[in-house]
């Protein structure tokens, strides 16, 4: 894992930024939410960022730490630490996100400050985030080198696309991350990043209004696939129905058990917190593509995993792969247990 | 805006008050209300009250203050504040309100302590509500004449009938608001507040059973508008199905774009605190028919303002316009803004 | 009432074990519950337990007394109070609970300690539940003596099954229970209860998909009754939809006027905290049976006062009859009480 | 006891009423808070006043049963519960009070209302204050009747002057005061309350300036006891040199073993909270007067009692007698007890 | 007033960075905290600065205006709010603070921005602080043009040294600051700014042994007066005895009462929150020297006022002109007052 | 490191345990607070226990990882965590701790779960307290075991007494801890361990008078040096002035630089937390003995760094070194770091 870790402070409850007398604080960003997921699993996972030599980026440290994620290759150093402000909206008022993130020692990475050879001297897998490459030119170089360190350790290398308006326009997106397709092997994308990061054709699908077409969402995962020739292919859709409660499933595309794109698994969500959901399905997805033998199986897996996030506050999916099993296995009932 | 704001004490998360340990604390009261939606959405906004001079009466000062209220014509005195105790219902469980409102120094105002026509200077509306003259005599004298002078600056003025059956009868208030009602230009009423405060011959409606009869509203609002000769009236019309979820809507009759009862857009709530939802759609009716060319649109406006000010814990309708035209323009979809 | 209290630590919001930082506190247990509910609809209530004698021994104490229950026949001594864990669940996940409950004073409580006689001198009625017999064999001598010595005083005796897998097997709840319920009037069960305490033979029922098949519950209600020739059974009916949302009714048989099996009115609950819901239910149904003309009104009492639970935090029903009323008489609409 | 119990709302940490977002909720008063000592120390205790028929009278009502007092002859009903705004200071700023107390239930209780004869049917003490006669004419009134019920059932009575310059005047409370001390047979007041309350001329002695004259305080002690004839006199000694530091002590005169004054030892407080502390001095010198057999030792236990109270938020006094022996026997040392 | 208004994180308690789970929110920066100081006082108090367009920008500018702060003429824009993260110390343990404000959006006010003429159309003073022209060429600029239309104005200009360590080095901020004297007419230090901050030659004293040399802070105040010739100088002298504990005193030296140094009352200060302890001393004196007829009471109220603020958690100085008196005059006691 | 973490449950602020509604969570433990230190310093140190594999467990073992403790050799399983309930004193209120560890997973580790030959590998020290042979027999059992490996891989061993009386008597704990002081190179005890664990003839000392006589403690020292032949021998010395102020200091004898006793530095704390004060100075000792050429440089940065502890909430130290060497090399000042 390669990329930012923030420091997220939310208001509590349902209060509106104008209110908060208080932030709940916690650390997240779509890679760190991976290797927690991954850690959570069993799995040795290793997250590699800069952190400020000062006590917020310890903080951030410890916590990686405490939930088992390996630090031995944070780099210390640079100007501050990343944060994310976060709203939690309820009904039909949606959640709000103000970044407070440019400038972060992440951003200021140099290449040079990683040994990538080392990083990667027994990895399986490598995963990274459309999220990174916006950072700016020196994240793009770090991100390249660390793919080709990647590739030559043989490793699997899975992409989150997950655009990010706020970072940088389509058309800088697909510059970008066109190229690094290259070394991508698993996709995974939601419903607009294939549009925005990679430039993709999709037919007119109103997001806002719930409604989803399965068939152009079919056909996304087929044209990235034809594209990039890429192993696997995985989409979150995700239905708003309001910021209270949503439909998630995903559909994937691979070249084993999936050759013709196989909906997941239902669920109709009582959210909690969604932040992180996308990156949950991830962490999930790569542990059981690593460990499932049938393909559909380690879909069903990633969708329940990350159904179970969005039950649980902060950015971090902390589930046990047991409970993920309970959950696509059947039981969504939440009786107690005991 | 004149009238009362109550100190405001309510049981965190769902306690009953036989569990609280502590109260969160906020200000409110339905004509405060009003005054900080009409800050939110710009327009200068002055509350005339009286306060006690004590550090409490400076809390609640300073809670108009925060929000952009003009407090010049605050008056300082009296013995107490009004407070409200509010237990947060859920599901099959209400919530329930404690009033300790008497002997407020907000019932002890006199009229000549303010000086009315300074007051409405400038002013080009003026909004109060039902409660203010179920205060006593005093409040009644202070409405009056605040009345007259609103209407010698040539302001519109506007009144949510809002009856409280804990303040008086049924009887007192009609003897009371009847005659108040021929300085109203805009009437805003609830379900129950036309047969309570006006004495409307209301057809049985069991609003306890969530079940609304469209046609016997809009019989209401015409009867209103004939009665009164109002220029506009709005209704608002709440589903209770439980203390967690409502359905509301609202209708509209004036002599413009609504001459036949509109009946606007209808949203299904999960509520997280609905204390407000009355005054926050009065605060929005009056900015949109100040700001909008058509009253349906007013309409619409005031309804998914107040939609959303169900989604926020407090009194106050913390939300700006924009906000409120994103979701009467169609989104209701809560994704998370970033 | 007879059996063990326990100090309850959970989570706050919907954390996670992992994450807390701090538990929210309360005491509670199945049979100290249903003595507080007595309490608030204005019964005389007595608990028998024993209690460490130091400062959460006390506590615990306290907080029956604050809600009324009567303590003076509480034992002090023995080596520490029982502990249950809490994680509250949300939409898919279920609630957890961790129990830490061995070695607790009242399991050591020893039959000579109490004076059973005077217990139970004026005592109308005697409430157990399946719980204390499986804390242990000194346990299972207490609850002997006291069943005789409330038969001898002419009281009526109750039993909730209560089965609770982590305490003991089947099979032995079943060779301490079977002979126990010669003791028993009023026997109440919930869906798994009636198989695992009493090893009654049940239809096979996928308790997990929220289906409820009506006529197999009629069939062990009748069940129960022929082969204990119980005066009365009766039978909670939980629908996991989720840990959010459940469905909640129940079912009554007696020799009186539910001589074939009578299904209560149907609850659709947002759940704020489901546990206790079976003890609130039981408080409620020996409170309405004693005051009632009607079993069938009595039943619909408890399957209100029990729905009422479910939203309120900790284990106790703090609802008045009066509000118990209110909602079985028609209401659960959830409208604020002004 | 007989009195006012009121809801006391402080500001949670050092905050001042104007940051206040929340107000950390209890119940006290002065002699609710005695009534509270006596039954820690294992007295049979009773408190009469009259609360108000809802919830917050009900709170406050299960507040005193929680720590043991009995409420059996609590009269329900009236317009309001009493209130106290409670702003905890530090170093040079001081505590703020704020009371908003008028029109409470008790104030309204009338003396017909209590059965006094039941009351002190096997009363061995009755304990009041002067805050219940400064609420008005209905409390003297009662006051009066309580006194000659409790004399003719052979209880002490106990008085603690207790002067509040917001109830009443000098003056007022002198033509109240001075004939009701015919009734008590202890005295127990503060630096300023002879003056203030029975006009006994004290020599100037600048309280504020954390100076004490012990021999004024002496001849005060003297002079109350020959003008009223009291059997006991006690006065406690307070050095405020700063809101977070004071100086605790007490001085004693009676018939018995401390026929001259005693002062007794001196204590250097580290303040938590220290309002009850005179409360708790009354509370635990009743309860020693009452178990000891030298009234040395006596004050020395209510010294120690008060003391300890300082270091406890909240008005009641919430230790046993245990622990006030061990600090009265010697140990301050803070020591942890594992 | 000119200048920033950052963002306050802090750890609840005396928790480390390392340890919090939720940070306490509150908005602060030496100019924002003599604006509300002022207004506190009952004069007009404006702040100009520049805040970002989001919520968060919103949340500060409401804090300012909760308190009387007049926010006319504050610009809105820019990337973000400067923040600062504070970490509460205790006995030995020192306060800790981590700036993170660079890239504030008040460094990126350009005076063209601001209408300075309109600003200081009714001024009568301008105080700005040594921290202003630290952020960069900028706020440099706005700075001297705010300085030029003051004198135009002919309001007073004072000027709180407040040299930061980690915004420029010594060498850059004479070069700065020492032109900008010569529109300052009452210069505001500490034991370390006139050093850093103007290249004042001071002997040497070890601040940190808390031990202060009288006489070498006259000279001080004595050469800074002649060296800039300024109306009056005033520095506040703190002795850091542990984190919990604090001496605090100023003197004086003007042109008027005080042409000697007049050295002010000692204050021995229990800590709450010693942060914005130095602006509340500013507020103070300029409310006072505008008021006030003779200095060295100026000076007087001035030590009381910061005294009491070090007894307040937050930056800003909530007390009344009264209470500042009050300590002034005499009583530091801290009595409760009812 | 081998010994017991628990979960550690305290009061709120200064709430007594009757008034708790929640309680702040942390977890430690004598020899876990150890290792926390080291990790902080930098060391790699491991901790060996017994945890349950339950969300309880896990949670403390989440907690040492994110202190960056070495969480590899924790056997998993086992009944239940110890727990203990504190309850924080003040000024003449001492804390209390209710322990409640029996039965707890670790004092139910046999030693062949643990392979010590592994553990101690590389080991260069090891450290225990008294506490962990308190526990029973299979904890002696794997102590001893402990001490022989460690022994073979020639680390040094370091003890603190740590006598523990409601775990066992001084008769037993003599008898056990004598014959394992022959392991031991470096004995740290407090003033009353070395009198209950090793039976050593102390002089009467009222350690509650916080008067301490330093003779005494030296002729400790040199009998237990004497005695048992240690390589080092710590004592802290601690006077109890008050729950809320300690003094604070420690002596050093060793064969090095201390052959005569040493007594450090004296530091008068204002205590926030003063658990794990103990275990503060011995890990801190152990790193300064490992890493400093000075015994008395030792004995300083220990002292120094325990003071800290008792600054900071929870069991842990989490302070660096750094901070430590700043106390220790002369500032208490606690002047903002900034």
């Amino acid at each position: 894992m390669l990329g930012e870790i923030m420091l997220r402070l939310s208001t509590p409850g349902f209060s509106r930024f104008v209110q908060a007398q208080s932030f709940d604080l916690t650390y997240g960003g779509g890679e760190a939410n991976v290797a927690v997921s991954l850690a959570n699993y069993g799995l040795q996972s290793y997250f590699v960022t800069k952190l400020p030599a000062n006590e917020i980026g310890q903080a951030a440290l410890n916590h990686l730490r405490r939930f088992g994620v390996n630090v031995d290759y944070i780099v210390r150093g640079g100007e501050r630490l990343g944060i994310y402000f976060l709203e939690s909206g309820a009904s039909q008022r949606p959640s709000k996100v103000i970044y407070d993130r440019a400038h972060s020692a992440v951003s200021e990475l140099k290449s040079a400050e990683v040994d990538w050879q080392k990083v990667f001297e027994n990895a399986t897998w490598f995963h990274w985030t459309g999220i990174t490459p916006a950072l700016g030119q020196l994240s793009q170089k770090c991100l390249e080198e660390a793919c080709k360190a990647a590739k030559a350790a043989g490793a699997i290398i899975s992409c989150d696309l997950n655009f990010r308006k706020k970072l940088w326009t389509p058309e800088q997106a697909q510059a970008t991350m066109r190229p690094l397709m290259e070394y991508v092997d698993v996709c995974i994308a939601n419903e607009e990043d294939a549009e925005k990061s990679l430039g993709l054709n999709v037919k007119d699908s109103d997001v806002d209004q719930a409604k989803l077409d399965e068939t152009a969402y079919f056909e996304i995962a087929e044209n990235l696939k034809r594209d990039y020739d890429f192993q696997t292919v995985a989409i979150t859709l995700r239905e708003s129905f309001s910021a209270s409660r949503n439909g998630w499933s995903a559909l994937l595309l691979d070249k084993k058990d999936c050759q013709k794109p196989y909906h997941s698994r239902h669920y109709d969500i009582q959210i909690v917190d969604r932040v992180g959901g996308g990156d949950a399905f991830a962490g999930a997805l790569i542990f059981a593509l690593l460990s499932k033998k049938n393909t559909k199986n380690a879909l069903e897996f990633a969708v329940a995993a990350s159904c179970l996030k969005q039950t649980i506050p902060g950015d971090f999916n902390l589930v046990s792969a047991e409970e993920v099993e309970k959950l696509a296995g059947g039981s969504g009932s939440g009786r107690v247990e005991r």
